[in-house]
């Protein structure tokens, strides 16, 4: 048993356990510990479950249904009876093996129901709703019992009834990618708006009727704040949401398979947890640890071996710089097995031993952990676009990259190489090859990967977000632990709080990122989109720090990254993720040194955070401390417009002085002019400081935190 | 290099290479060494490319079409033009790893022919034909160009146009199952007789439209025998055939993939060859060796440890007595690492170690290689129909089987255990776990592993005769070699030849065998049709050796194996394998040793073999000379009708005389009466010898033959 798990048991406090039998009981209903949310659940006259949801005796869900179509067998959506109630209090705290805080609490009130099908010789399932201080989670329970043991979904019907036409930021639903731009309207405009939303992706399949994508974050005219997605995602598919315009009503959609299904059941399963988290404040929505609590804690013995981490990669230069390439031949059709012993070499494969140490040698000088190499194996000739199944084989290098000298060169100073495994989106040939390709990662010491999914699945007719994928990118992060091995997975179906249980999978991208900055572009705003929608889930390798963002820079490319350079430092905090990628070349820090020192200071664990502002698609202002060190970071970034932020440090500890290095946008920056004008100053600061710092458009705000010294307080000024 | 290359290479013979360049070609012949076959290609007027071939001027194919339906793309069936036609003629041998006779000459005569398409960019094709003295092999081929890459198959429109309404041997045209029963007819009744073929099979797909399967057995009004198969099936669906039972003509019907597609095709690459094999005479049928000369030399570098083996197992109780079970536990919804440390015992679960024991020691008392372990392993509670991914791990046994006590016992007593892995048609689930199955082999000392795919694919929508699981197949018989593991695979698609590239791959099921005798019987002439129709692609494990025809001996059950005792023998020869079972119980073969010592004296290896008599879906004689031994043995079987088998021994070696043990049907036997009244006789015998002997309805005649010794000559009787 772990240190996590003693301290999970010994916290848990359960205060009330009341369980009520009847048939007689049509509606329940539950507060939260702080009373603030009611829940109400009620059969309606055909016997169908439907809930409500009120947040201050103002209405977040209106009377919804519940329920599933089972494909057949008769349907869970009416005939119901309420045979049995259960209400249950839990407090307990849980320490995460990394995360945003080193204790996470977990405080609900509980009410399960079981309901009864009289018709369908009593099958029953039970409805399990978890009200917290921050929101509601409820999922589908379905036990075993003689007259249900297998069933096949056909969709899940559960309905999200708003009460009005609220603001809301979403990208199109859609069974394949999460990569689309956010679109900022109001619900009723959602179909006017969906053509122009809905952007080329590499495979995509969106929704043929009208859906939109979870985490969906919405806003009220009074001023609520909603985000609907769900928790712990496993053996079922990924849900989005079906929209009705008029009636403000979102609806589950489910990803199917390759034949149509949405869910192979067997009963002693749940569906996963549907959440909703509603506050009156943005920040509480930044701070809800409401999906990872829904999570299953880990089941690993040991842990040790998962640690945050900084890198760098051979990677920002394939998309800028034109020079060099994933692939090392000309050819344009290749076969693994057969063609990779005679290619032509371009003389620009990127992933060459000698360039891989210069790498190496910038990440040991600025205390970076590891080296990401994309390209270093055979198949990158013609891997996209053809729907082909062998094309990586996960051991094979090309003849330029000596992975021994490469690793040995690496460790010999400190430095990991994180592998790269672009899978292609075959996700069949992947799980031929993980146990082979995660022995060669042990063979010559990687402790890391990054996985890619691009392109069309392989089960052909399978979706990134169906049953069958969901439960791949989980079997590659528990094989993956049998070897101590790490996971960053990309154009994985986007996070659901699992990390909890797998802690070695420890980011995801699954959304528009970095990349596509130097692909069209990212809007000023989409930082603080994502912080309310894409996060909500999990942690993103968002792969920041780009300091050159005028790609002209590099010769005929015209895109641009827009941002500030010091908004890219904000990223460090605001956009949390365990791994953090320092994006840019190396020869560009170089360029910055007093700037990319906060990369090079900034955690990636941490003790504690506070959530000082926020307002979705507007900025986003978060302060850290570091796990095990008397350190804090803050970091703060906004949209596309100029504005103030004001840092409380009322986190720091009391009776302190500290010195913190501020790094701000000059007074003539923004994204689109002067982006590189920062200014750095060092000043004392206290418990009872209280900073109004500017930040420009598209800018941010970087602050390391450390205690002041007697040195520091002869030579800083002391802000107030 | 091993042997097996180094007398392929001094063997070859390349008498001719004839390149014509030419664009006003418009037809070519091509005759066959001994010059009884011709065939004919011409480009018609819409530029399409038809073939015919004839027989000893009898014509077996008419004009007929070739190419291919591609998706997105022109199609490869007009617009055609011969730019350039190659002749070659190729008389080489080469010696198998195992096999029905240890050299076998490859001897053909081959018309290439580059097709050009001028409207697309000269996007070309290669057509090539080889013409054996036995039959036509043709396939298409698509070599690396600029204008062609990556193409998708929508489907082959490859067409047979038969002369006539032959009679034929059939079963329904399915994308999932070969197990029918043979339906005989001629070709303009299939329509009238395709329902009552279609009978009902665990997982099947049967093809919407008229199509029966290959191989495909026919039978002109003149006396030609017509066989049409495919050889050499890789990265490609099987193919199946359209009917057209008006005009007689087949086409090819390839089986899809779950979004409907029929092949992903990248240029360097070929379709598999379709096969004719034509004679006169039925025994050349099945003397031809037509299919394996078209597949490709084994790549693997050492083959010693791929053996021919004799087997027996537990297996034939579970269909019999009712006695013992595959499933250990009484649950009916279990859950892989879920459910199996508290399963609730049957005590009725055959695979426990003490029985097992029992099976060993009979095996080494008898000089079996190997024990058969079905239901050895946690899964078996409710395995089928669901449709589920994770049935089995293929590494937990069940707790009463220990399974390095089992294997250790079996060792000391010089006998294997077999491995069996049923997959449940999870072909996703098995891939996954395969390294870690064959792993846990090698550390038991498992050295072969019969492999089961019972049910609906997963991945779904695929289908057992699909590229995927073609492809499937092929990646578990060479991960085994990597193992050195033999595969005798249940329930994969039906053989062509493939055993000769991955001589691991033992045999196969593929196709209604011994089992569907304890479900229903199979009809007296089964055997007799699956020798011409089945068996031309390789060898089955048919697991022939019931001598308890009659299953009411067994208590309830009202079965009967529809076959004497003696034609079990008789399989052992008739039906070539070089994996052979004695399917029945031990204490049957204690009740009749006598007979059981044929069984244990049958090779299953031979330097040569004779096809004496031959009549599809009447009778089969086969003399075969055991592999390195001076052993002969002859086995002969007939359908329902008795008849007088004629025994030429002029095959055996002039001048010397030898003892026959025959084992013949009595007078009175029958497979419905006394199916175990047999007489064993010993004789002597020479070349000269010539014998007729009776065989029952439903029966066989089974002789084995060593050189004889002086006693002999005192003691036995000479049969001239």
């Amino acid at each position: 048993m772990t240190v996590n798990k003693i301290i999970s048991k010994i916290s848990v406090t359960l205060i009330l356990a009341l369980i009520s039998f009847t048939s007689e009981l049509k509606s329940q209903e539950l507060k939260s510990p702080d009373g603030k949310l009611i829940l109400n659940l009620e059969l309606d006259s055909k016997g169908t479950p439907k809930y409500a949801l009120s947040y201050k005796g103002k209405s977040v869900i209106e009377s919804s249904d519940l329920g599933l179509q089972i494909k057949n067998q008769p349907s869970m959506i009416e005939g119901f009876e309420i045979e049995e109630t259960e209400k249950n209090q839990v407090d307990e705290s849980w320490n995460p093996v990394w995360g945003k805080q080193k204790t996470v609490r977990n405080h609900y009130r509980e009410l399960k129901i079981k309901l009864v099908q009289p018709e369908h010789q009593n099958r029953y399932i039970y409805l399990r709703f978890r009200l917290f201080n921050d929101g509601l989670a409820f999922r589908y329970e379905f036990p075993k019992q003689n007259t249900l043991n297998y069933f096949v979904i056909e969709e899940e019907i559960t309905e999200f009834s708003l009460a009005g036409d609220h603001k809301i930021f979403w990208i199109p639903g859609d069974y394949d990618t999460h990569e689309y731009s956010y679109t900022t309207s109001k619900i009723s405009e959602i179909p006017e708006k969906m053509d122009g939303a809905t952007v080329n992706i590499n495979a995509q399949t969106p929704i043929e009727n009208l859906a939109i994508q979870t985490p969906s974050m919405m806003k009220t005219d009074d001023g609520l704040y909603i985000n609907i997605h769900e928790a712990a995602l496993t053996n079922y598919a990924a849900m989005d949401l079906n929209v009705d315009p008029d009636n403000f009503v979102f609806s589950a959609h489910l990803a199917p398979d390759a034949v149509g299904n949405k869910g192979y059941m067997q009963t002693n399963t749940t569906t996963p947890w549907r959440t909703i988290i509603v506050s009156d404040d943005a920040t509480d929505v930044l701070a809800s640890n409401m999906i990872i609590n829904l999570n299953e804690p880990t089941e690993y013995e040991h842990t040790s071996w998962i640690t945050p981490m900084k890198y760098i990669g051979v990677w920002w230069e394939y998309f800028v710089e034109g020079k060099s390439t994933w692939a090392y031949g000309t050819e344009t059709n290749v076969k693994l097995d057969q063609d990779f012993n005679k290619l032509t070499p371009s003389g620009r494969h990127g992933a060459n031993t000698a360039h891989i140490k210069e790498y190496v040698d910038f990440a040991a000088k600025h205390g970076m952990d590891a080296v990401l190499v994309e390209g270093w194996n055979i198949g990158w000739e013609d891997w996209i676009g053809n729907w082909k199944e062998n094309v990586f084989d996960f051991t094979t290098p090309y003849p330029d990259f000596d992975v021994k000298e490469v690793n040995d060169y690496a460790h010999s100073k400190g430095v990991k190489i994180m592998m790269h495994h672009e899978t292609s989106a075959s996700a069949t040939n992947y799980e031929r090859r993980l146990d082979r390709a995660f022995e060669f990662m042990k063979e010559y010491g990687y402790n890391s990967v990054k996985t890619g999914y691009v392109g069309q699945i392989i089960p052909r007719g399978e979706h990134h977000k169906g049953q069958w994928m969901v439960n791949h990118f989980i079997h590659v992060a528990k094989r993956a632990a049998d070897y101590e091995i790490m996971i960053n997975s990309h154009e994985a179906v986007r996070p659901t709080g699992l990390h909890r249980t797998y802690p070695n999978w420890l980011a995801q991208e699954s959304a528009r990122g970095t990349e596509f900055e130097a692909m069209g572009g990212l809007a000023p705003e989409h930082a603080s989109i994502l912080a309310f929608t894409r996060l909500i889930g999990g942690p993103m390798d968002y792969t920041p720090g780009i300091f050159q963002t005028d790609l002209s820079y590099y010769g005929d490319n015209q895109q641009r990254v827009n941002t500030t350079l010091v908004k890219q430092l904000s990223y460090y905090v605001t956009m949390y993720s365990p791994l953090q990628m320092a994006a840019d070349l190396p020869d560009n820090y170089e360029r910055f040194p007093d700037a990319f020192q906060f990369i090079k200071d900034v955690a990636v664990d941490w003790d504690n955070s506070w959530y000082l502002e926020a307002e979705p698609g507007d900025y986003v202002t978060i302060a850290r401390k570091a796990k095990n060190k008397y350190e804090w970071f803050v970091g703060s970034m906004t949209d596309e417009n100029e504005r103030e932020a004001t840092i409380d440090f009322s986190f720091l500890p009391e009776g302190e002085n500290f010195v913190a290095t501020i790094y701000a946008d000059a007074k003539d920056a923004s994204w689109d002019q002067n982006p590189q004008n920062y200014t750095i100053e060092t000043v004392l600061i206290s418990s009872e400081t209280i900073l109004d710092k500017f930040i420009a458009r598209g800018g941010g705000l970087a602050i390391s935190i450390k205690k002041a010294t007697e040195n520091d307080f002869n030579e800083l000024d002391i802000i107030k």
